[in-house]
């Protein structure tokens, strides 16, 4: 059984912030927004998490391995370098959608994300060392089969890109509504889910429904470990398996145990 | 009439990059990602451009204001900084995704995303001083109707991000089907379009269609201007003339034209 | 003659914001300076001018070739992405010393560098196009001889250091007190100056004055033109020349003139 | 009596990199610097050391708290988001020189700093847990007394600089020779030395030193810890304490013992 700890990154009062005294430079906001998950990445990433930049101004993350110290650290170096705060909820439960919702619901109860005068609020728990597992996070990582062949090379890049937002935007649904999961589109044909404990099967329903709704053909490397970088590399590793042998999903080795592979 | 110059922005390849000799960390690939989109805004944003991260390996700009000698030094800054190298390719036309189509044929005539000795290409034409009108660019800046309290406050952030990314989807299918416009999605509940000539009753129809299509309700702002930034200020000022009129699309003033604004 | 147009850069009120309410993590106030600092070197060297850090709670630049626009656009940028903002005063003047006594003396008539209520102040001149020679810009390039060999490979590397400091140290006050030029150490063993019209004889006779009295040996290159970027790239190529001629001193070719290479 | 464990970092073949092909544009060379120091900064800053950017080449840190795996993973971060590598040497010591004489000489031994196959080397000692104590860090923050009223607010920025340099370059000879200790500018009118156990005397004489040789008054607080963040920030606060009480030099109460004050 899975056991995730998730993070929801809120920017304060964001909205309001862009347009006062008067709307800002676009640029200056995607590079603002930008740098700072950047920072959240890193920070995060360092620590064995996963941060993800969902909507920019709400980002959620995975930080099995991350305790209170760390959220508040996380809080303070970023109000000390950047002209905005930022919130974190946090939420722990097998289920990934679960987690979340935890974690979301402890920063509205502190007020509006819109609210003036909430900041820097933090709310939710932390897994303790005595409770983690080797088998508390499980991380797929998918991509498009052939992408550069068949779209990146063919059609010109909006078209490519929408084809590959068709293939996300229908998993995304899939694996929420049957799985509670979390994925997260990542940049070129990747995408990254927060899952539960999925089965390979699971896995091979999930890429068959995306050819079939949205005519993108999928692949998936999956890992288990104690925390999300392990996981994730676990998955990358198994990715590289599905292209060596041709095969549509992989399953790492969970890391204390005796693994199955299988296509 | 609109003159968009788009520019295709191609890391050279970057897949194989990223898992040779093995596998990168995610945390540090997401990080590298989004500082140089971070950076990119700053070098086409500083110059009155604007560019979207897309997929990140491949991100869209539109630059009308920069030329052939604004195109080699960026590559040569982003050559000297990172640990990839980018291709650029650059097309005009009146509709955005024929110039998008251009762009990217240059880049693809030059070989694949993925071949390793296809470096640093700078591909496709430039607008001269003469060529370039007031008229240019036209700029739609949308965003969802009170997002903060349907969404945002009161579902978990996963749902409220499928509930704004069901209304991009829509939105961008729906303006490149019918318009061949390019719609991005720039973070909280904001899409930006470029688009060609369209009239207020376009908008209003699109609005239309991802209200009964998603059930997300839009509203838009639309600026005309010589350079993205300006056309997009515009926009955003007129998307704001929306939220004190409480109308649903607002047609900023041309610079050099009497304005009609309606709702 | 050369025309220099320098731009002092000073943080707003920055040692008191250390402070506020407490002591800020040095770690974040050394990453808030050194990105802010990066993001003026892009923002300026792409314009074609140089900045150099100095106490980076004021920094110096050179900026000839950017307007008032452009710098306008600097303090918009900057106020819109970091927590602190930025003063800017120019001066135009064949000495640098002389230019820079300008710009400075622009903010201090407008208040205190800890003056609250003194923020993103503009003041001081622009060059005009018209203004503007090939010969504005005489860039000097300096290093140390062999200081890989004879320091960095052999001693500790704070003792390196301060041999290197004590070049700078002298270098600086000589060319300062002499000649009315500015010296920055711009990291490892270089060092570039802004000058005025300098001969090959005061470039020979820096170098042995800091021999003398520090006995650290220098070469430099030398370069002039219209802009910062320009001379100093032929700074860079006339260092490039030292290194393969074995000479101590040489000036590269002005671009508009017969240049005279001398050792 | 401290034990200080000092981290060299030093950029793989950094100086020929920035002329290979031609010399690259220095602004980006700035640029690339300071930016991998700031990524320094906070990634040895958030697991409570300090780094100073020194030659920004060759950058000393403080790194009591980070283990041989911080180090692996700061080099593969590193790597995989920057054109350049870096090298890692580490020292242990109860003098600051001797610990950065020994973490020297591991790159040293290694190669040169310009041996083009000499990349991402790690060598020496880290701490282990048991060895360490609160009071392995001693870290002094300098400041200058009315820096701002008698320099910034008064002179041309550059001869600001000369004062607060020679200042500098007056303190940090005195303290490596008497004591050992690495002195760095941080910026505005503030250093922090890394110092062994040094007393109330040791620090008034050093402040006597500098206005007698230099002319330029300083004041010191002094902070001891079981890292370097702890100890600096103590050190802040009993700057602070120097500036209300208009002392010279405040000791920080230490974390596990009962501390003395001092002017």
């Amino acid at each position: 059984m899975t056991n995730a700890q998730l993070t929801l990154v809120q920017i304060d009062n964001y909205g309001p912030w862009t347009v006062t005294p008067d709307p800002r430079r676009e640029m200056d906001l995607q590079t603002m927004q930008s740098r700072l998950f950047a920072d959240l990445a890193q920070f995060i990433g360092g620590r064995g998490g996963y941060v993800f930049f969902t909507r920019f101004d709400n980002m959620v993350a995975i930080t099995n391995g991350l305790d209170r110290t760390d959220h508040e650290l996380l809080q303070e170096t970023i109000g000390n370098r950047y002209p905005v705060t930022i919130s974190l909820g946090t939420g722990i439960d097998a289920s990934p959608i679960v987690a979340l919702e935890s974690a979301t619901a402890g920063l509205q109860r502190a007020g509006s994300a819109q609210d003036g005068d909430r900041r820097e609020v933090l709310s939710g728990d932390f897994l303790s060392a005595s409770e983690r597992t080797p088998e508390d996070v499980q991380i797929a990582h998918f991509d498009v089969n052939d992408a550069t062949g068949k779209y990146t090379d063919q059609l010109n890049e909006f078209d490519s890109f929408i084809q590959i937002e068709q293939g996300y935007a229908t998993l995304m649904r899939y694996l929420r509504e049957e799985h509670g999961a979390l994925s997260f589109f990542v940049g070129g044909d990747n995408i990254i889910s927060i899952c539960p404990a999925m089965s390979a099967d699971d896995y091979h329903e999930s890429i068959a429904h995306v050819e079939a709704d949205a005519g993108v053909e999928l692949k998936v490397g999956v890992g288990v470990a104690e925390t999300p970088h392990e996981a994730g590399m676990d998955a990358k590793h198994a990715l590289e398996a599905c292209r060596h042998r041709g095969t549509a999903v992989e399953l790492g080795v969970p890391h204390d145990d005796v693994g199955v592979a299988t296509d």
